[in-house]
């Protein structure tokens, strides 16, 4: 414990929030690890650089604050550019969902979209239900709003065809999470069946029903499913209203960099959210979304996203490949249909993530350990590994460093 | 009330968490009155765009896209690029504050600043205290934590020159909120037999002192007094260990829209911080804080001060003049030394500032309502007037504006 050079008082941790010590200390090691010489990186989310249109965002990033210094270097509206928030919502209404700009607010990147939610929905005790396994970012930025974590085992409901525990779990919940599009941590498509359970119940109870969609333009193996937002705006005229509120994000569509998200929802959340966002940051960085415009303008997502595909799909194929050959004897896993990771659970239910974890980091590779995807402590040793960041030599060398780790661990035993 | 189109369950809007009906809409109304015409805004802090250095900008965004894209277009530490941060504490050692890389937090706008704080050191009941009249924005920020708000009265402590009150207030208080310079929004320096008492009263009680200070290159009389940091911090050798925290700002010294702002801090702190802040947003945008790194290198901000200064003080000079010529029957005030503010005072007791600031905002006047800076209803009705967006010929026209708002609410009694 660290004291102040002095002596008079408690010491100062005391006053820290008790919550700081329940967030995960992956994210924050998968940041720091990208500077790590030789280390390779399986433990985030991470695209891969050699997809990004640098010449372009430079090119576009020096124009916009040459046109438009008032929209770069001064204040911005807290709700985001209004010319961006119209080419987001022209982005929906283009596969048919009636969004306007009203029903939608840029925030700087998902977590911050998170974070709002949290301030907006949440108060000490409230419950949040998500999947049983969920985004660890999402249960960090809702841990200072204090809620009870409750959870809904999708893949299991649905493998049982039977959606029917959904709505009773979402009658008492502040705010439902789910992450249809493979279910981060896990890969789990959720189907179309269950995504309308979803809706329906979040419908028939006003119940507020996040769809976290960062993936969604990664569907490797077949043609992607309707949002849980396309279906709940069914048959509406724009503006958009209703309970189900739809998360998107340039982080995996172009680069992360930039920090630019976006929140599409009924106008009176918007709004809500807006009052919150103005009390978190004021405004964002408006050169951002402006380069963001330029990116949508010019096609440049649209350009990366067959790139990306081809390449990401090629790369889960080729890590598939490096598990069968390097850690069968210890861990079991699916085949995801899209996103950038597979999930893969141990066959021994006593296997030491926190120690596998760190012998692996010593020996060069840096794994997502499971349990900070577990709110309510209800997973067996499972790992998480990112397949998009690293080519297929490395994806074979970090299984053949994590084997050994497997091995080493086996041994000491 | 906005319904959802369907009419099974409860309202949304009584979902929304209470807080946010206590929030002050005089934010999100200065930057959205950025856009429409002919409207003089003396509600917000804005600096004149005339001073932003917006070609060096351009180039410098571009150039850190080209020669940078891992740290523009990639994820970066979430506690700031590392040179960005050894860059700003140099800045502090400078002034002979010893200050290192670990005692510095990069965060996305001063705003940020004061969220993160709110959620590492405010729990519900937590005693927060501030100035008698203080930061709407702080107190917006930290609403969503639901703290109690407690005063202390500065400038009639300092005018009485008895700090004894201080150190007993403090006791209580998870954190104590001061605006040293300028004090937002009425004005007034905090001398430095005040800020002494502040000082040793943390430092005896090891109580969290947060010195927000992004007008304190904004002296126009006299020469800048220590920061309570520079006073915590004196006779130490880096890093600084305390609980003095000190916040600043690029908004005010060189543009706003980057939405870069530090927090200097005992390491212990910027580590919960980094916690915090992580949950919040992961990381901010790299290519803000690499383009900040080269406004510093290459002076930017050294050369930007000078001519600021001497604009404000001109404009802060025209518009006392203004005042007196058009708005002295209704309000008195001080000569401020320094920030961006002249607060006035109403001789009426009971003027009514909203009904006053709404028939204002018709007659093309955007003015500061005193009340949204007073948490705890203890204020007199007041305006907060900003000098530094609008020239001469805009300021005298502002104040013809306001007193034919006073004259016609005084023909409506």
């Amino acid at each position: 414990m660290t004291s102040f050079g002095h002596t008079v008082g408690t010491p100062l941790e005391h006053k820290f929030g008790a919550w700081l010590q329940q967030t995960n200390d992956l994210t924050r090691r998968f940041v720091a690890a990208a500077f790590i010489p030789d280390l390779i990186n399986m433990a985030g989310g991470l695209p891969d650089p050699s997809l990004f249109p640098v010449e372009a965002l430079a090119e576009a990033a020096a124009k916009a604050i040459t046109d438009h210094p008032d929209l770069t270097l001064g204040y911005i509206p807290t709700g985001g550019l209004p010319c961006l928030r119209e080419a987001i919502a022209a982005r929906y209404q283009q596969q048919g969902i009636p969004v306007d700009a009203s029903n939608v607010l840029i925030t700087a990147s998902g977590t911050q979209a998170l974070d709002l939610l949290g301030k907006v929905f949440l108060e000490p005790g409230s419950v949040l239900v998500s999947d049983i396994l969920t985004y660890t970012g999402a249960l960090d930025a809702w841990r200072p709003r204090h809620p009870q974590f409750h959870t809904l085992p999708m893949a299991e409901l649905q493998s049982r065809g039977d959606p029917s525990p959904i709505a009773p779990c979402m009658a008492d919940a502040a705010m439902v999470y789910m992450i249809p599009n493979f279910s981060n941590p896990t890969g789990h498509l959720v189907d179309l069946p269950s995504r309308q359970a979803l809706v329906t119940a979040s419908l028939d109870t006003n119940t507020i029903l996040v769809e976290d969609d960062p993936y969604g333009t990664l569907f490797y193996d077949t043609a992607p499913l309707p949002s849980m937002l396309a279906l709940a705006a069914k048959g509406q005229q724009a503006p958009y209203r209703g309970p189900v509120i739809h998360m998107g994000s340039l982080s995996k569509q172009l680069v992360p960099g930039l920090r630019v998200g976006w929140v599409v929802a009924d106008p009176s959340v918007i709004e809500a959210m807006t009052i919150a966002k103005q009390a978190t940051d004021l405004c964002s960085n408006g050169l951002a979304q402006l380069m963001t415009l330029t990116a949508i303008e010019r096609g440049l997502i649209d350009e990366m996203q067959p790139r990306a595909l081809a390449l990401y799909r090629t790369r889960r194929d080729s890590l598939l490949d490096a598990m069968s050959r390097h850690i069968s004897p210890w861990f079991h896993w699916e085949c995801p249909v899209g996103g950038m990771f597979i999930w893969a659970t141990a066959h021994d239910p006593h296997l030491d993530i926190k120690r596998l974890a760190d012998t692996a980091m010593d020996l060069g590779v840096l794994v997502g350990p499971g349990y900070v995807f577990d709110p309510v402590d209800a997973c067996n040793p499972a790992i998480r590994l990112n397949f998009t960041l690293n080519d297929e030599a490395k994806l074979d060398l970090a299984m053949r460093r994590l084997a050994a780790a497997l091995e080493g661990l086996a041994q000491a035993a």
